[in-house]
């Protein structure tokens, strides 16, 4: 299992992932899924998996290798695509890529051809741009209505997107809630795991102001972890009794 | 879709249950879900029912009329049988028969068999239970580690419940805890509505001391969605910055 989510809201985008691989409980391990492309001042390309973990990787291989682009023969990377459009484009072509490989021995032996990536950045010249792109190639965007876009387990996580985040959410405050977020994840999903990844970047800044990895017992997520707990155990003491009892209760 | 919540603490009982049925998004209904059958200080059994609603009425007309007793060849109902855990191997028994009856026509048609019931109580000189049933008539019992049992969408609602009820919870806290999970709920998932009911009894009670709906603008519920929502926008507010970013962020 994996939780990754991309915010985007006026000030910028934040990305957040966990980097736990399981196959079956008895066997996880720690694998990157947030990556970043970034020529800074030029681009900044971030890059979430979620799914089975040798199409993402053969995924990710592909768009550093690059492909060609059937127009002009040219081999085509995320440091090469001029719009994040293309980016997106460029993208499901490498999942078609894997799925024309690889997609009917594995469902020949019963294993759906199962991956879902979240794409987000800026490219010079061009606004920013969230996308989810699915194991089809095809994808779906984030839109000022719907600035985050979730991947992987989104359950758990998403209450307190869907309560306090809106298109002019502070990016400092979006990231808090993405922690939020993966913390209320990380409680209820086994398969969701310490260290997250972190990438941060502001609109037009074409650079990740922040690219930080949490690990176990990092200080400050072990606070916001504490404090988010003890202030709901307030707010749910907090608000009066329910006046439903009859005189017996 | 359905979200039933059923919670045993020291203190009592707290089962709540959503009332939408759906068959597709363009079909829905309101079916109450949350069934109480009490003889004040004899008995006090409460049922909530999730999945396939032809199912779920199937097994409440046999819990009704009764089921014949395969040893002593009377009709046994949840008005007569003598503890929770048979009260338990009594829903149990008539949903195998109505798997029986209904189960290989409904499979031979692509329709799983799918129902799932959550059981509370306390029968005269025994102690509070709470079972959660599943379609194969098997069942699974809360404990003071584990504290409360949901079916339906158990997703949206669970971190609330994961971080704040243990065994010692009094119980108006459950009960908010309770509707503060609903509410999670009935924000993310378009398949659970309301009205809500709810029934809470204190333990040795032997009768609710709460069975109420709560419908649509009922001021109270209203109010707590409110002030869950404020504490939380505050809650976050309040945590500091996260110090991950370098100097041109």
């Amino acid at each position: 299992m994996t939780y990754c989510v991309g915010i985007l809201v006026r000030e910028g985008l934040v990305m957040i992932a966990d980097t736990r691989t399981n196959a079956g409980v008895d066997n996880i391990a720690i694998f990157r899924k947030l990556h970043l492309f970034e020529v800074p001042g030029e681009r900044m390309i971030t890059l979430a998996t979620a799914g089975n973990l040798s199409i993402s990787q053969s995924v990710l291989s592909l768009l550093s290798e690059g492909i060609e682009d059937p127009q002009t023969g040219e081999l085509e990377t995320l440091f090469t695509v001029p719009t994040m459009v293309k980016a997106s484009r460029l993208v499901g072509r490498a999942i078609r890529q894997v799925y024309a490989a690889d997609g009917a021995d594995m469902e020949m032996r019963n294993m759906s051809f199962d991956v879902t990536l979240l794409l987000g950045g800026q490219i010079l010249g061009g606004d920013m741009r969230l996308f989810q792109i699915y194991a089809a190639g095809n994808a779906i965007e984030a839109t000022d209505d719907t600035p985050f876009l979730q991947i992987g387990e989104p359950k758990y996580g998403k209450p307190i997107l869907d309560r306090a985040i809106a298109h002019d959410t502070a990016i400092v405050e979006a990231l808090k809630l993405g922690l939020i977020s993966m913390d209320s994840t990380l409680k209820s999903n086994l398969g969701v795991g310490l260290p997250i990844d972190i990438v941060v970047a502001k609109r037009d800044a074409l650079r990740a102001g922040i690219r930080y990895r949490i690990e176990e017992d990092e200080p400050y997520f072990r606070d916001l972890r504490d404090r988010w707990s003890s202030a709901l155990r307030a707010a749910h003491q907090a608000i009066p009794r329910p006046p439903y009892a009859d005189e017996g209760f």
